[in-house]
């Protein structure tokens, strides 16, 4: 009847409830799986909260900094990142805007109280002017790239201090402890974010261009065995070559993330085998040479994939030659890539120089080998222009 | 003497510094010149700024909303964006995340409150696995995209509302009056992008889009020409072509900025043009398709660069069937820019198929050329692939 109707639907309405849970949380533990770090970082931020908010709890703490442990939670909440770059970027910013604006806006206010009546048209106009032309600076790409949280903490700081300047006395006392609780929240977010499973940028950054580089290597001998193969692989054999040659894939949209990194990279201190002074944009330059690898990659495998091909003859003249130079130019890049990973100069810079010249020779071969059969200038062509691409990385490597 | 060179080292520090002041004040005056929307946004946020100081200042406004004022000039300092998209989002959020963590951090306080000595534990407590749990869901992708900045201010709301518990007796009137005048600010602010010089993001994408589809097509028939080109072209047409043909670069690293307004364009109210339902995310889709395309630009302009050309007699035969394929191409992709930037699918849609149609005969008259002469597969491959790319991107184009 209409009961049982209504319960076979309430149960239809678990059923899939249930399995939308149940993916979802699939989801969730596979990201956290992937990378532990994920859900370690989590934690790390309760840790820090549960600690500051110590502060509130005991007594004697609470007193010494007034009623303004609210800010240390809230500094805390703000400012602790993923990576240890982008916490010290935050706290940098942070206490450099908070102690500016304030000290311009005691100033201002110092100002004001000696003009009487004229205070409120004062400090609004310096408000509204001072927000316009801060706002505004974000658009210059150095400020949006180094200091834009810190513009946003100005503006923030000099309109709250200003403008409490009205109905507060003790403006300085004001300022001097929310400093004091700030510097609280920073120094207990920058000992977790440093001290338990730090995140470095510059390790990430590191690994992200010694990978793309791998998978590049990948996909160029990928690229050339899926060009030269027989008419009709087995669909298994055509899976695994599809899967490492789309690789590449995610060496074309790095671009964004590498600058994201690079950027933060540059407020770390020295860890490790990273030191104080590392060459974090010369990452950007060999980033860039990858792409454009990756790029020829592409038109490679478009070509591939084309309806138009050269004919049979020409293919099984040229296979070899072509494979030799597929397999010398991977070689290259995985030879880069070792000597990226572990940053020497002197021991593995020569093997890559041989790899460099073995490669060249087998340019050379096909380009010979292309003269007496004016034919598939192609893949010749592309494969000169990444060797261009890749001669243009080697000073880069040397440097890094 | 002595202080003729102190005077001078003087003059030359002054000189220096002024030469620095002036090149970025040029740096400067060159972007609010470039987009005067960027100086108005400055200006829009100074008069956010003075209208919610306003309420400060105002006894009967004042006493309204009791101290709290502060956090209405927060909100505004904070959620105020350069595009609509973006305020919107970032209201919904604090709105969304204020209340619940609220209402959530309300109930575990009275909870805490009925525990007697355990009260400062389970807040901890509660605190710690909330804000573990929230970090880690920054990095489900779905939401990072559309709720990052809640959840920041979600565990910001309830660690506030939470700790402060344990002082503050009239928390629930605190929580109100934090609501009313978070309110304030959101209205001020919304108020204020939207109607003064609003900038819509959604507009921002499609001028993105039409714009980028432009430069393809320029920078196809400059490579071509390029390619073509008698074996010494003077240098100011070189320059020439060299900046049209470069207009493609930007279009490679697009995705992100793409993305991002997409993102923002979703949470926009129907404006102009742009209905409620507009199609957002086919112009993802267009970009990947403008992607592929910028490859292979890519790819032919690197192989009009190489050392290794093709012999004289083969390009001279090839040149006029090639160009007017690079011509039939571009004139593919302005026809497709109009069509998108009209927002017309009936009209245009028939010119649209009529220049495809044209191109792909340009196509198979270049293969049948090349099956007579089986050299510079390369262009032709290229080509062809390009065609499939666009012919790809047509049904998104009737769609949009």
């Amino acid at each position: 009847g209409a009961a049982a109707r209504a319960c076979a639907w309430l149960l239809a309405c678990f059923a899939t409830a249930w399995s939308w849970v149940a993916g979802f949380a699939r989801k969730v533990w596979r990201i956290a799986a992937d990378d532990p770090r994920k859900a370690v970082h989590g934690l790390k931020v309760g840790l820090a909260l549960a600690l500051v908010s110590v502060f509130y709890y005991t007594r004697p703490l609470y007193d010494g900094v007034g009623g303004a442990a609210m800010w240390a939670i809230m500094t805390v909440v703000v400012v602790f990142e993923y990576t240890v770059g982008g916490s010290v970027y935050k706290c940098f910013n942070r206490v450099v805007a908070t102690a500016s604006a304030g000290v311009l806006a005691l100033g201002v206010h110092w100002v004001a109280d000696r003009s009487g009546e004229l205070e409120p048209v004062i400090v609004t106009g310096s408000l509204f002017l001072l927000a316009a032309a801060a706002t505004f600076s974000r658009f210059i790409p150095t400020v949006k790239a180094r200091f834009d949280y810190g513009v946003t903490i100005f503006i923030l700081t000099y309109s709250l201090v200003a403008v409490s300047g009205y109905r507060v006395d003790q403006l300085a006392a004001l300022a001097q402890q929310r400093l004091s609780t700030i510097a609280i929240g920073i120094f207990l977010c920058l000992a977790v974010s440093m001290l338990i499973c730090p995140v470095w940028s510059g390790a990430e950054l590191h690994l992200l261009t010694t990978r793309n580089m791998d998978k590049l290597a990948d996909a160029v001998e990928a690229c050339v065995e899926d060009y030269f193969a027989a008419e009709e692989p087995t669909p298994a054999a055509r899976q695994s070559t599809k899967s490492k040659s789309d690789g590449y894939k995610c060496v074309l949209n790095s671009k964004a993330s590498e600058d994201a990194q690079a950027n933060l990279a540059r407020w770390e201190p020295a860890h490790g085998r990273f030191g104080f002074r590392h060459p974090y944009a010369q990452y950007a330059k060999v980033g860039a040479a990858m792409r454009a690898c990756a790029y020829c990659v592409e038109a490679l495998s478009s070509c591939a994939r084309a309806e138009v091909q050269a004919p049979p003859h020409v293919k099984r003249l040229l296979r070899d030659v072509c494979a030799r130079v597929g397999a010398r130019c991977a070689r290259v890049l995985r030879e880069a890539s070792r000597s990226v990973a572990t940053m020497t100069t002197s021991s593995s810079s020569r093997t890559l120089d041989f790899a460099v010249a073995d490669m060249n020779t087998a340019v050379q071969e096909l380009q010979g080998d292309m003269r007496t059969l004016p034919s598939t200038v192609l893949a010749a062509k592309l494969l000169a222009a990444e060797t261009t691409s890749l001669m243009d990385t080697m000073p880069v490597f040397t440097v890094a």
